[in-house]
């Protein structure tokens, strides 16, 4: 494709996404198909020749697009809705044209120094002390993995030389998401050393549990090691009592891993800047800008105060990746299992400065405000009931009736394309989820799915 | 910013683009700045207020670019050359938009089975039975982790419940790739339990050194467990002979891994085919598109003819991830550390159809004989020396002196910002590496570099 065919296509390329951005409700939420659909109505085989791109972005809207679930709609309501911003998209054209790959320094000064300057006024906005060291990973599972290695490190330094000792134990919440056991499984500790510990009325990881269960280990001779803390957990956006947590590791001697991949956003805003109380004592913290602050997936931001450990765990320089400058420059590699690295900082960066600080914020408040109404609404009806606090923007919610009866509910509602709702379990019963997140939602579309759930 | 602000500024970024790919010569390859350049030319912290876009695309242009090494140059020879060709650049523009995430197929249903068309479209290509699943990661050593995760979960089923047990031993050749070590000490085995198995005067794994060191652990009690065989090692494109090394595996029940990251691409070329024999012998294997067939990073192939055990390894499902699809439809995230998904598969699809098998295999044959000749005229030449075969595009070299010598040549040469050239050190010599690989690039920008070479 010469330079000229691409300025044509991109051009169309464009103009197909502003008219997605501008009528979203063309599509449906969630798309009617079953499973398999796609592959019999592609070739078997990939061409022989190439293809004219005509009928490659033919195909592309033919068949891909009514395939998709719509995570930039403004009715996805489900997990945690997200937001692709246009900022964000034009950022990730050009790191898509450049292709920088800065695994060191060398290898690309500006992505990399972009990425310390970006994380660093993130790492302001989240009120984390200086000495924080930022770095960028696609998803919050890598990032939990890479604190998580950093807590074996500190714990078992013989561990990268000798492998893993049987007996670190891990603890985090019954609401944490998967990736800290799937890290734990993946890094070697073994699932039966994860400790997930009870969570109080309001889904609240309890101290007391958690100091006595640590207990228990040590009294059994095992070696506790880390505990993660979340602020914002999957399944109803609860708040880990991160202080009491902290004062308890640092009691015990053990790595603060604190998982704000979603609820860091909602510490950006004054007077939710609480959420965020003890944070700064973590000694490793994960936020996702590409949840609620706009950029398009993937972009995960990995904070440590010991990046000195997190270094010990990986560092790995071979000959053919030494430079000039490895003594005066950050070579991120030396800091990441991935030796790779995508220029992401790119579209942090175009966010940031397009939203400002008071842009994000004002939608991320919004969201909860939204959210919180909402909550309100449903617990005055007679026929619904509010099944979790709301801290944050997801409302858990289910109709008085059997879980069958609301996962009815949930399939209704997700069948009509309108909107897109998930679900958990609560205290053993089926709930629904509706979590407020694209930024191109408007209370009307909230509205407008209330009336649905209702009506269906 | 509105649907058609970005409409405007999309459109004025794709002009960008096409000139950025029209007109490569007015960037330097290399930049001439130093570590530390970047933050004292930006604001301390993120502005409270959004910017306009024409300031920060302003910004981009002038303290970003002359900041960047250009791996999307013609001359960019270094490491191994990539390419962000603009077919995949524009499906990077559309997956930046759509924003899906597909952890399970009903959050992206269309993305999930596009993975698995494209990813067994790639297996077609590359020879590999029918049975062998693939997924696609962000990067090489991200694949690798899971390849080798998957040969510990087969040789050590009680480590994902219990955490590892010590002396599983894993065998690499002394030129395989860091990530392979990374990995082995993230899962746990412990850098001591890596074996680098030496090399023949080709720098091939010697599958004689490799049987005779797995006896010597089995007589102390070690568990061999894993192997690692290479085809187009990072140094010199050597390729393990992957045949015998399966029959080691065979005979002593080893996992094997193929990392054909780079070298994958070569297999692809009809008379190049031989260099994966026995691949299809392999557990798993790694082949990254984003290195030689022209789609932007990140994106590597993991395939493996053991899912089961891949799934065994990572599956773990959390109730608000359940789907009512579960049983009949593919969830990537069972076979995966991070649960997050970004969209590769688009850009996967719309290189392999654009440019056809045949366009792929012109470009990598191009290269290969482009570099073969240029090794030939390096022989030819009484000042200089070829250092290792030239079965791929990558050229080894030294001009005949000192390392101090040779090292000072890499300076002037990348100096120039006309070319970039890496270099790594083989039988304890600094030697320079020039690897061709980026679609863009001409015989007579070969020729242009060779010219540099021996003029600075």
């Amino acid at each position: 494709m010469t330079p000229d065919e691409f300025r044509r296509y991109g051009h169309e390329v464009v103009d197909w996404l502003a008219d997605y951005f501008a009528h979203p409700e063309q599509h449906a939420v969630l798309p009617k198909v079953e499973p398999g659909f796609l592959a019999p109505q592609l070739p078997p085989s990939a061409p022989e020749q190439g293809e004219p791109m005509e009928a490659i972005l033919a195909d592309f809207t033919r068949l891909i697009v009514p395939g998709l679930t719509h995570w930039n709609h403004p009715r996805f309501f489900a997990y945690f809705s997200v937001t692709g911003s246009p900022p964000g998209v034009l950022a990730e054209m050009l790191a898509a044209g450049l292709n920088i790959n800065h695994m060191v320094w060398k290898s690309g000064p500006s992505a990399t120094e972009l990425e310390q300057v970006t994380t660093g006024w993130l790492r302001q906005w989240l009120g984390l002390p200086e000495e924080f060291f930022g770095m960028i990973h696609d998803t919050a599972s890598n990032s939990t993995l890479h604190g998580l290695a950093a807590a074996r490190e500190q714990a078992d330094p013989a561990a990268r030389t000798h492998g893993v000792a049987r007996g670190l134990v891990l603890y985090t919440s019954e609401q944490a998401h998967s990736s800290v056991e799937k890290s734990a499984i993946a890094i070697g500790l073994g699932q039966r050393h994860v400790r997930k510990i009870a969570v109080d009325e309001c889904f609240r990881l309890r101290p007391d549990a958690l100091e006595e269960t640590i207990r228990a280990d040590l009294a059994q001779g095992l070696r506790p090691c880390c505990v993660v803390a979340t602020v914002g957990a999957t399944s109803t956006t609860s708040v880990d009592p991160v202080p009491a947590v902290a004062d308890i590791a640092q009691r015990y001697g053990l790595w603060l891993h604190v998982d704000a991949a979603y609820g860091g956003a909602a510490g950006l805003v004054p007077e939710y800047a609480h959420y965020l109380a003890g944070c700064a004592r973590a000694d490793s913290l994960v936020m996702n800008p590409h949840k609620w602050m706009g950029t398009p997936v993937d972009l995960s931001v990995l904070f440590t105060r010991r990046p000195d450990v997190l270094r010990r765990a990986f560092a790995l320089v071979p000959e053919y990746l030494r430079t000039a400058e490895d003594a005066r420059a950050l070579n991120y590699m030396d800091y990441s299992l991935p030796l790779g690295r995508r220029f992401r900082a790119l579209k942090l960066w175009f966010v940031m400065r397009s939203y400002g600080r008071e842009g994000i914020v004002a939608k991320v408040r919004a969201h909860i405000a939204w959210a919180q109404n909402l909550a309100r609404r449903i617990a005055a009806h007679p026929d619904y009931e509010v099944c979790a606090p709301t801290p944050m923007s997801l409302v858990c919610f289910r109709r008085k009736g059997t879980d069958e009866d609301n996962r009815a509910l949930l399939d209704r509602i997700n069948a009509t394309g309108e909107a897109f709702l998930s679900h958990t379990v609560l205290n053993g019963r089926f709930v629904l989820r509706l979590a407020i997140g694209n930024y191109a939602t408007t209370e009307a579309d909230v509205e407008r799915c209330w009336e649905l759930i209702q009506r269906v």
